[in-house]
């Protein structure tokens, strides 16, 4: 992609997002929005589903040869990411986006024939504007991200919530996790996989491993995070499958190796 | 205590709050505080004292009379509760302090012959402020918190660390707690006790499950979760030690026998 086109591309999509989260935060203040609904649910499905087409509509009028790969069916039928991708996450963190009107984002990434160009990850409602352009760093609305020079296990706060610690989850042997947990300085959980990895990217969290994401969960935050020499595979240090549901770990390239050799062994 | 002078104490611990958090502000936007400590923990060990020391000479100028609880040192050696006593933590959540540079708070309960009058959680890089005064609601800033009208198990999200996950934790049994995390619908976690209960009045968490919190961590909390109708007592149910080292469940008032009754088995 040239570089004039990518500024364009990345000037839109901003303001694609603006506007999106300026929409998400009316309709959130309102109080009739919560109660005419039946089930707070439903105010999440809607904008959800309205979100995503909002930016259908956006880049079928300004991009009519890209696609879009999102989750609410207004996008394409995506079986591979030739081309140009938008991968959108209209609402991540649609539990807290019930439960605390707070702690969600916004997630946009946007692929070149499968290469990311573009991440941008939006926390509407503490005006938190995560952005990554390939090869050219993230930024924290204007200021520059920056890993820790050196991390150790000892140092590290992960992300990880306790799902992973529980015998019966069926995706990683809980032991290990255990072990983990034992090893590090502490661990978070905040409930929105874009913002987890932000939070990566910003430093504020070294790690963040989880088990089941979609594409439109990642596609934003493995950019960024690439961006500031963070590294994002899978929890068994595959590369990520863009398309399917996967296993993540995403963290300093300090500790990573580590905790994907000593304390990961995946359920098959 | 007689409202006026209520009131009047209120306005002052929440200036002596503001002007410590200021400073707060100023020391961590500091390039060079950082720079010139070998250790980020020298920071907050001075942030720490600093912070009490301006409680301690605060109080003493405008109440004589009042004696300060605090973890560094610069209070009175308090075996009792009698009288006014202001219970202080200049920095919880200090890992998020030093990692973070977010998500930290400043904690002050002030009690008279033990019964919690007045209440405040600074969220300080947030400026979000918690109050409570004693049978007048609880507010974040100006705005009134309100617990949600009924909660169930099913519906609840907890604060809850992975620690009392892992079996050798030698405070509560693991077994409960996952059985637990199984039941409710998701935990967080946050890294900072005092933000953690004033969540719980906010409504963005139903609950919070701890095990060791000194009487500077609960202060001020309690009171707040107390106001908006939630319980806050040990996490075996028995009224909180202001003066010792205790376990902790703060919640929503519809789980909280639930949750000590099926789930907690401490471990002597």
């Amino acid at each position: 992609m040239e570089s004039q086109t990518r500024e364009h591309l990345f000037e839109k999509a901003k303001d694609f997002v603006y506007e999106a989260g300026q929409r998400i935060k009316e309709k959130i203040h309102e109080p009739r929005t919560i109660e005419t609904k039946s089930n707070p649910n439903d105010l999440v499905t809607e904008m959800d589903q309205s979100t995503e087409k909002f930016f259908a509509e956006s880049i079928r009028n300004e991009f009519p040869e890209h696609r879009l790969f999102g989750e609410e069916g207004f996008g394409d039928d995506i079986q591979d990411l030739k081309g140009i991708v938008w991968i959108v996450d209209p609402i991540d963190g649609t539990m807290n986006f019930v439960h605390q009107k707070r702690n969600f984002a916004i997630s946009v990434g946007i692929y070149e024939e499968g290469v990311g160009q573009i991440g941008i990850i939006y926390d509407v409602m503490a005006g938190a504007l995560y952005t990554a352009v390939r090869g050219q760093g993230a930024f924290k609305n204007d200021e520059p991200l920056k890993l820790m020079n050196e991390r150790s296990m000892e140092q590290s706060i992960l992300a990880l919530n306790t799902s992973w610690l529980i015998p019966e989850n069926p995706h990683i042997e809980h032991k290990g996790v255990e072990e983990l947990v034992k090893r590090i300085r502490s661990t978070r959980s905040y409930g929105s996989a874009a913002l987890e990895f932000a939070y990566v990217a910003e430093g504020v969290l070294d790690g963040y491993l989880t088990m089941t994401l979609m594409p439109w969960d990642i596609a934003a935050g493995k950019i960024i995070v690439n961006e500031v020499g963070g590294l994002v595979t899978t929890a068994d240090g595959q590369e990520l499958d863009m398309l399917n549901k996967t296993t993540v770990l995403a963290s300093h390239p300090d500790i990573h190796k580590e905790i994907i050799d000593q304390y990961v062994e995946l359920k098959k």
